[in-house]
């Protein structure tokens, strides 16, 4: 028998259609290995290209040397640019503005051949470091009012270029479609006096079973109404509503979290295609009681289609129950037993 | 300099960014023409295959003859099952209930080979009325809030199988995805006294640049917020909330434009990748003055990513004034002027 169940943070239902299942080996990325070049020199991320792209906004180098690690550029083909001032049309039925804001390309590492999972640990605390410092110099712009980050890993995550990269678009305006999730948790939070997300962690560690990695201050589990297979969100213990309250400290604890999560991923589903998302209140709301700020990782495994399109609720064929038990494991790092978990 | 623009209806915004833009002829589908065979003895929707598949719940047979034309059947992999109560799990944390409701298949036509939009016109009527019928017979079930049609073409919109169908989910709730935007045409409602999709047909019909087919009594154009290029919606003109207020003599003309728009979509677009949804109030919410039920194609021309997960605002490369140019055309049937448009 199927099963609808609801994400009490953001009100989704999902299904869970077992009918349909695919055993756990079968999520299995079916993509051809390729031998990927560890510099390529047609790939304007590579070293050596910086004049192919935009000049650079953010980099952080070795220690005394030239080198970037790190590097932050505008995107070639931007979804909105940072000039001149917001225009809303109201006159008329038909509402526009200006594309104003920021969207952003933050490049990993100099090479060309890894991924996010498969840096050095201390290579991704560089890239969250990034994310931070970003997240910072851009909420600083009045005119902004949301900043989402996110990684498409593989083709049907929706990239086109190899080369590990995530991106920063900083927008002028709260969509309806965050607006709407933040109502809900506000409504949770006046019913209960508590975050939604708070409360959700605390149910995940008691009931243990989808809960796949922990460190001291974060917590990774595969959401109750997970919507794909090996959905999984990493949570920070601490309360707090936007991503900017983050410290340099947490940043190098988030990217412990993250890189142990990417690579089970990798591991287990063959580097399966993913999009990873920073979900964050928006910048006005940052000091608020009622939402959380959180990582989600939503493997493409499936393609949501009209279905999905047509009612929200996505189709899944396996539990998070199941999947959470592929993935955890006592140890956070390799030979090494982490004492929370 | 990019563009946000808001659909008035259900408050999302899009951004339309040009530079990233294909021209037009580039959206044309790269899929290659494969010979598709009239039946396949393998397909379980072909004629001779029935016991492959559960039994038919609904057929429509020509006159005098046992042969179906048009074939419904329980989807063999459901979502939802119609055995069985709702028996919501309030208790803790965590909500759930049973996967009740209907997954069924409309199996268009008898060939393997044929597309909704190739179909001739009189078969084209028969799954429009096929849709009315089952709407009609499974609105009847208490339990089921919200009926959901829609149709996958093509692999990247989500289909497994080629022989031409639709699909039908009947769902018993209503998922916050869709009361959210009821909420804000009822707003627009109280607001302006009037549908906002009413208002939006009258608009488009002013500017007729986004207008590209029209009958007496459905009209089709590009809304002025496409999520994709050559998003398509067809809007009844007579304003009704639910699908199930449709006549008879209503299926004939939506089966005329949606032919038409299908056909041209075909043409420009070397048959391109679509979803294709009929929008609907919910059961409950079909008398209302503030919803208007209409079909929306949107064509799979690119891949919704981290940042459309994230914000729930598509990026368009191309103003639908421009690929509504492309479609429009005076007249709706080949060779046969039409005399609304």
């Amino acid at each position: 028998m199927p099963e609808l169940r609801q994400n009490r943070a953001t009100k989704e239902w999902i299904i869970i259609a077992r009918g349909r299942a695919k055993r756990p080996q079968e999520f299995k990325s079916r993509k051809k290995k390729q031998k990927i070049p560890k510099l390529d020199p047609d790939c304007p991320f590579c070293p050596g290209n910086e004049e192919k792209t935009p000049s650079e906004v953010f980099s952080l180098k070795e220690r005394g040397s030239k080198k970037w690690q790190v590097r932050v550029i505008p995107n070639k083909y931007p979804a909105l640019m940072p000039e001149g001032q917001l225009s809303p049309q109201t006159r008329g039925f038909f509402l526009k503005t200006r594309g104003i804001g920021y969207h952003e390309v933050i490049v990993h590492t100099p090479w060309h051949n890894q991924t996010l999972g498969n840096l050095p640990l201390s290579q991704v605390e560089k890239v969250c470091l990034t994310y931070r410092q970003r997240y910072l110099d851009l909420q600083k712009d009045r005119r902004i009012k949301l900043i989402i980050i996110f990684e498409n890993h593989g083709e049907s995550a929706g990239t086109s270029l190899v080369h590990p990269h995530s991106q920063l678009v900083a927008l002028p305006l709260v969509p309806a479609s965050i607006r709407h999730p933040l109502e809900e948790a506000m409504r949770y939070y006046d019913d209960h006096g508590s975050c939604v997300f708070c409360d959700m962690v605390k149910e995940e560690l008691g009931f243990k079973r989808r809960v796949v990695a922990r460190t001291k201050d974060f917590i990774a589990f595969h959401p109750f109404a997970s919507r794909t297979p090996f959905e999984t969100w990493i949570v920070p213990m601490k309360h707090s509503a936007g991503f900017g309250s983050i410290t340099k400290k947490d940043c190098k604890e988030m990217a412990r979290i993250l890189k142990v999560m990417l690579e089970r991923l990798d591991k287990r589903l063959s580097d399966p295609d993913y999009n990873l998302l920073i979900r964050t209140a928006p910048l006005k709301d940052s000091e608020e009681d009622y939402y959380h700020w959180h990582i989600q990782i939503l493997p493409r495994l499936t393609t949501p289609a009209g279905f999905e399109l047509g009612s929200g609720i996505f189709i899944n064929t396996i539990f998070p129950e199941e999947t959470a038990a592929l993935l955890a494991s006592r140890k956070v790092r390799k030979g090494k037993r982490h004492k929370q978990y």
